[in-house]
């Protein structure tokens, strides 16, 4: 595991925003271009109590309240009480550390409490408006959901985007389809035995291609069991400053076979938040 | 009050999306071709405790917890409560109803329980990608906030619009910027008092122009006290399936003069919820 | 099912406090006397996310926050969330009603909303001192735990009671012991599946005698599958005023044979709450 | 402050118990015999939203659901989302600490994460049940509502008791009133601002008496400002392994004069839990 980290220091010793940083107001205006039809995919999975979710973590709990059902002027509203890492969501870059510090050499001790993060909160990301990238590995072995046990590697990256006809560029977001997702539904103890994913050198490449984000339709974009620990978490998260969007939906996209779009991500706006669920567009 | 109901059998007695559906494809692809510069505005206010809420609401809960913050491999992450319409959010077309109707003349009573609304839920939404229109009601009358007791009628709307150089065209969403946000910061009580807003006959006019989004930098979009009810949320929400969306942060767009945008709303995705914390984005 | 409220108008049309009109004072004191050794049995089981649940409700959530574990002054608190009914607890008599009724005719839809309940609420109760009886069923038939379909009447209860040597008297507690919560370390989908109880002829029965308190160390006290519905609840809370206890463990109790004893309940004060989680005491 | 810890290791190196260890069968079976009417005072505050609370802690959040309120079989039921220490509460042992080590040495950080504490949790306490004694400060001097800046002595509550005719006896829980509860409804910055309360000097004599509880009607048991930190806190609860219980109503039991009585505390049985809110009990 690399323990030089890449990107620290790169946009000064205050950086609390990472990879968003290659996201430029001509990335951005870029992105808007690559939208030729106007059809909109959202790739959240359902946010409820039944869905995917980290085995430590506690369920979604949703309660609905309301007045007046059948008479006279009424309301209806709800309360939400969750992991911010829950259902579809993205990490902050104060969610993961080692030997003390956080991306760009944060201090973790003198940054967190029970209150939350006051650095690299995820309240530093605004919207995230850029280019995304499908990376189909599912549909590029034919298979429906890859296996529990593949790892991909950043030569099968390229030749996937090969295959698909796009390239990565800096600031883009890399949305990887393993189809482990539909596994959910048939399985719920296998789903979370195992998971396919990148490898730790599909990370240090993306830091080498200035990839922006990482996202997948498993757990937690690693591969696990995780004999190294969460090696992307560490590398890409941790040590380059990228971002990592998990549980997502990307079987609408892979089956119209769109590999490049606008990609769309606004967290909310949690002061000193260290997650936040998303619904992420992919717009075409 | 209008009780006949805009809307209702438009877009067919099953109907639960109401004027999304003036968002087609073709006015998606247009909303992105405004983006000029790829600047991109985020335009929630902060999700925490101490913000503006409706005051029967609780406030927001956010706890975060965290492991080995000084050595080894540490994590850390949080959990939010919250009403969904606790900070900056839409109403979902089931958040209103009367006389036991809500939109599309969807029954109330059969709809909603504790578990959540069956109809006319936030997951009907999906992700919003239209035009957005600032109408500067502050800027227009030359203040920083309008008076409390401004409402804004039809005659205005067009009348700012003019001025902006703007146009108002089936499938926008209207912005409202009264300035009253910044209310909270000097006197809290003076936001919860009483608040500027549109009229009922603004809300009818945008009917008429197939608004499908009314949104505002105050609590509730109306203005209030409310002598005769909620009107907007009657008229927009339930007679037109009009979507409401409230405590916005409008300041960078009205001090850049930014005044048509592509407009992102990407709800979270809870099933059979009735309302979405969000972070609009408008992206010029 | 009997639709003639046994206890309705016996304490006045405006009772909310139903069977624990039995406990008087004099009551309170002869239980005090029973007190022989000062041993002290609580009854809870762990209040924790992986207890015993009915099925439909989230499981409790409990998290901790701290500050300063190795240095300086720290501290340490936690948050809880539950529903009140989620682990060992006493329902309030606005908990089950019928026809719009809940005990002593009170209106369900002119007392409940979503900010609790006007009348019959838990904090009616304040703290119960009385004579708890246990009636341990499981050991008289000589098995640790008694078979599911096992449905305990009134004859079973008087003979049991008769073997133990105690009487049934105005205002008790009785606490039935089935064994059944043992069934949750073993076979969780079994513990929920079937359970053994008290029939409705009983709970006819405990109010011919006065009986304040039904509880059990089941889910609902309840025998179910449920062919005719909650019938202990339908007669016994609603129709005479009666307070449940569930999910109770009793098994300390019934291997020390302490049959009679000063039993006290103290619930949570909750403002217009539906039930509270206890700890019950019985004391020798 | 002293930093000698009275009791650590009196009980053996693994106690977690504390001073409940004073409270043996023979004091519960004494204090049984305190029963002389049968009357029960029941000392909590109303738990709600708006009750008084630390201010750094989240408001009590009470939701109720229900459905048929008006027809067929109907049920209500309701939701607790509260900080453990958010209204009348007892505290774990494992509540405060300093220079890393809680009560008898027990380690905090090996002890405490995210999931709560392994050590000198509530689940120890199971239920006390011992003699009280009111120590009425307010009445003493002739006021409903003694000063915020007095400072009771160890003087001061021996004059009391004296005057009351009682003696402080081993395992015995001390209630002090000092009639600030009823500030809340006067005036709630003043009830947070400054507060009465016993001095370190009280704490460090109730560890020589052997008293097991110190309760009150304030918020922390401690006077503040604070200027030493939470003497109270550091000498009783962790130095002695005492047992504080905070926001109490003692005004009924004082406006009888009930000085003396059975005292029952009936924690919740939260696994691994840092505290609990409480129903206390006075019985005479």
């Amino acid at each position: 595991m690399s323990d030089t980290p890449l990107n620290w220091g790169k946009w000064g010793d205050d950086d609390e925003r990472g990879t968003l940083n290659y996201i430029t107001e001509e990335k951005t205006l870029n992105a808007a271009r690559l939208v030729k039809s106007g059809k909109v995919y959202p790739l959240a999975i359902p946010l409820e109590a039944d869905g995917p979710i980290w085995p430590t973590r506690h369920k979604n709990w949703h309660v609905a309240t309301f007045r007046n059902l059948d008479e006279g002027s009424g309301g209806a509203e709800d309360i939400l009480m969750m992991h911010t890492h829950g259902s579809t969501h993205v990490d902050a870059l104060c969610h993961i550390f080692s030997d003390g510090k956080m991306y760009n050499g944060h201090s973790a001790k003198d940054s967190i409490n029970a209150t939350g993060a006051r650095r690299n909160a995820i309240s530093n990301i605004g919207g995230i408006v850029t280019r995304g990238v499908l990376i189909d590995v599912a549909a590029h072995h034919g298979v429906d959901v890859i296996d529990a046990d593949h790892i991909v590697t950043p030569e099968e990256i390229e030749a996937i985007a090969e295959a698909q006809g796009v390239t990565i560029e800096s600031g883009d977001a890399l949305l990887f389809r393993t189809g482990w997702i539909k596994v959910w539904d048939q399985d719920k103890v296998k789903f979370d035995a195992k998971q396919p994913g990148p490898s730790l050198a599909a990370a240090q490449w993306a830091g080498q291609k200035e990839v922006a984000i990482m996202a997948a339709d498993n757990s937690a974009v690693e591969a696990f069991p995780l004999p190294e620990g969460m090696v992307i978490h560490h590398e890409f998260l941790r040590n380059q400053g990228g971002y990592l969007m998990e549980l997502l939906n990307l079987e609408a996209l892979a089956s119209d076979k769109v590999y490049e779009f606008q990609f769309v991500v606004a967290p909310l706006n949690i002061k000193k938040g260290l997650g936040s669920p998303i619904t992420p567009l992919a717009i075409c």
